[in-house]
C-alpha cells in the first residue's frame, strides 16, 4: 500500500501535458515556504512581471489561478458574466464548445457561430452577429488543442473591430498558444485570456495564467451581483497577488516555483527563438508525414506550430498504433476527441520536444509500427 | 530576469502551509507522464483506496479536487447547492464564515449559528434551529484553523442528530484535521467533506481531497439545475475519475505524484501512530508554553493538535516577534486572523513537524525574541 509511485519515462507528443523541462522539476523538489512569507511574496512579484512580459500586456491583473487551465476558463467567465448577459462564441473545436457551455451555466445566452472542425473560425461571420446586436463578450479559443487550428492575427483584428461594433470584451482562449506562439495581448487588444502551463511553457499541469484588462476590470467593478464562485472571485484574489497581500486562499506554492522556474527557461531562450523553434520543429514533422503519404487535417496557413491535427490513413486502426508507440516506445500521441475521434492523431512538439531529433525520432517509430 | 528562485529553509510552524516531506517533494520532480496514461490512471486509483481508508469511508467519488483547499469546498458546496436552498452552518471561526458565504453566493439561504472565536461551536443551539425547520446541509468546520478550536466527536454526533431530524446532509470541512486527528466519515455520518493537503499530510498546497456519501450523490442527481461551474462539476469529473475515465480537465500531474506519496508515507508511519504523535507534541508545547507563562486562546478539551493559539503576553509585539523568529531563526509561527489579529499567534505542529525537537527548539528561540 505505501510503495512510490515510479512513472514511466515517456515521451509526450500528444496535445499536452508535454515533458516537464529538467529544471522546473528540479524546482518543483525545493522546500516549501509561507504564503505570506516575504521571499514568496517576491516570487509572486516575478511571476507577474515574467508573465506580463510573456502574455505582452501592461495589465495588472496577471497571475496563474489556483487550478488548471479549465480552471483559469472558469475563474475569467465566471468573473465577467452575469446571468442574461449575451455572448458570442465562435466555435471550431472541443475547447470553443467548453468556451460556450461554460459562459451557459452562468447564465449567458449565449450566440454560437461555429466552423467545421478543422476549418478556421468564420471570422466575418462572427462580425455580422455582432453587427446585429451588443454583446458583453465575443470569444474565441487562439489555439484550437482538439483540432490544430490557429486563429491567425487577421481573424483576432476582425473580432476586434467587431468587439468594438457591439461594445464587447474580447476574450480567448490561449492554452495551447501561450509561449509557443505570439499571444501579444495588449497589441491586439485582448481583454481577457486564460492559460496552462502543460503546453510550450513545459511545466506540469494545476496553473492556469490569466490576465484581464482595464476595461475589463472595469466590467467587474460594475457588477451588479456577486460572483457566484467563492473561490475564483477575482476582486478577492487579486488583494493577494496586489499589494494589500491579503489572505485568500493558500496559493499551490511549490507549483509556483516550477512556473516562475519555467517562465525563467522561456526568457533564456528568447521568447522569439522559442516560437521559431516551434515553427521549424513542425515545418519538419509536416514535411516528414507528408512525405510519407500523411494528409494533414489543416490547411497549412491555419495550422498551429504547438500541434498538428493528422489524418488516420484508411485501414490503420488509431487505438492500436498509440498502444504500440507507447507500450514499445514509450511515445505517447493523442488521439481525436468528439468529431474527430479515431479520424486524427494529435502530435504536439511543446516547450523541449519541439526539435528536430524528437521530429525524426517519432517518424521513425510511427513507421515502424505502421 | 531569469534568475532561479531559491527559498530560504524555513521551519514552518505556522497554520499551514507545514515543512513538505523530503521524499513528497522528491516524487513532485519526477517525470511528469499523460493524464490519460495507464500508469497514471491506476496511480489514481490508489490515490482514491488511499484517501477512502484515510477518511474512514466507502464512498465511491473521493478524490482530490485540482484546487486548493478552498476550492474543494467551493466544488462540494457548487454540487449540492441550489439557488433558494436552506443552509445551516456553525461559525466560531475565519472558515465557518468562509463556508456560509461561499453557501450564500451560490444562491442559498443561510441561517448562522455563532459561538465566540476560541469558544467550541454551540451545537445544542444548532439542533435547535434544526428542528424548527427542514435544512438541506448543516455544516461546520471540525479543525477551526483560525482559532484551533476541534469539533470533538460528541459534536459531530450531536450534528448528525440535528441533520437527521431536519433531513440534512452532515457537510464538513476537514482541512487541518485530516492526517492528524480522526475523520471517520462513515462512522461518523458525515455526507461530504473538503480537505487540504498542505497541513498535516505535509505536502504542498494545491490539491483539496474531497468524498462524497451516496446520500449527498443522490442530492446531486437529483438537482433541478445544472450546477453552474463547469470546472467543478463533479458529475463530469466524476466520470474521469470512476470507470469511464472520460477526459473532463488535464490532472495536476506532478501534485498527484505528491499526495500518493504523502498518503504512503502516512500509512508507513501508521495511521494511529500519526494522530497519537501529534497529540503529544502538541502537549509537549501546551506545557511548555504553560509552564512560562502563557496562557492558550482554548479550552484544552476543545484543543486541536495539529494547531494551538497562544494569547500574545500584554507589552509583547506581535509583528516585531513573528519578524525576529523568521528573520533570525527561519522559524514561521501565524498571527490571528479577523478579531484575533495581534491577539494570538497560532503554531502549528503538522505532518513532520508535530515531534518533540521541533517543539523544544521553538520554545528556546519564543524566549530568545520575547
Amino acid at each position: 500500500m505505501a510503495a512510490s509511485f515510479c512513472p514511466p519515462a515517456r515521451l509526450l507528443l500528444g496535445p499536452g501535458p508535454c515533458n516537464t523541462a529538467p529544471e522546473v522539476l528540479e524546482a518543483l523538489s525545493r522546500p516549501t515556504i509561507g504564503h505570506l512569507d516575504p521571499a514568496f511574496l517576491e516570487l509572486m512579484n516575478q511571476i507577474g512581471e515574467r508573465l506580463r512580459r510573456l502574455f505582452g500586456t501592461s495589465n495588472k491583473l496577471t497571475f496563474p489561478v489556483s487550478a488548471t487551465g479549465s480552471g483559469g476558463m472558469q475563474a475569467v467567465l465566471a468573473n465577467l458574466i452575469e446571468p442574461g448577459d449575451p455572448v458570442l462564441v465562435g466555435i471550431n473545436g472541443v475547447f470553443g464548445v467548453r468556451f460556450a457551455e461554460c459562459a451557459r451555466r452562468l447564465g449567458a445566452e449565449v450566440v454560437e457561430v461555429h466552423a467545421a472542425w478543422g476549418e478556421p473560425l468564420d471570422c466575418n461571420a462572427i462580425a455580422l452577429e455582432a453587427s446585429r446586436k451588443r454583446f458583453k463578450i465575443i470569444g474565441a479559443v487562439h489555439a484550437e488543442t482538439s483540432t490544430g487550428v490557429l486563429l491567425g492575427s487577421d481573424g483576432i483584428a476582425k473580432l476586434r473591430s467587431a468587439c468594438d461594433a457591439s461594445g464587447a470584451l474580447l476574450v480567448l482562449d490561449t492554452v495551447t498558444s501561450l509561449a509557443g506562439l505570439p499571444v501579444e495581448l495588449d497589441a491586439r487588444g485582448i481583454d481577457a485570456t486564460w492559460s496552462g502551463t502543460q503546453k510550450c511553457l513545459a511545466c506540469p499541469p494545476g496553473l492556469s495564467p490569466i490576465s484581464l484588462s482595464p476595461r475589463a476590470m472595469q466590467v467587474i467593478a460594475a457588477r451588479k451581483t456577486p460572483v457566484t464562485s467563492w473561490y475564483f472571485d477575482l476582486s478577492l484574489i487579486s488583494k493577494y497577488w496586489g499589494s494589500d497581500r491579503a489572505y485568500h486562499h493558500t496559493a499551490p506554492i511549490n507549483m509556483l516555483y516550477g512556473i516562475h522556474e519555467a517562465l525563467g527557461i522561456v526568457f533564456e531562450e528568447g521568447v522569439d527563438e522559442r516560437f521559431e523553434r516551434h515553427a521549424s520543429a513542425a515545418r519538419r514533422l509536416w514535411r516528414g508525414l507528408e512525405s510519407r503519404g500523411y494528409e494533414l487535417l489543416v490547411e497549412e496557413k491555419h495550422r498551429l506550430f504547438p500541434l498538428t491535427s493528422v489524418k488516420i490513413p484508411e485501414g490503420v486502426d488509431d487505438v492500436s498504433v498509440r498502444k504500440k508507440l507507447l507500450e514499445n516506445y514509450d511515445i505517447e500521441i493523442g488521439g481525436g476527441l468528439g468529431p474527430l475521434a479515431g479520424k486524427i492523431w494529435r502530435i504536439g512538439l511543446m516547450g523541449q520536444n519541439a526539435n528536430s531529433g524528437t521530429v525524426d525520432l517519432l517518424l521513425h517509430k510511427l513507421d515502424e509500427v505502421t
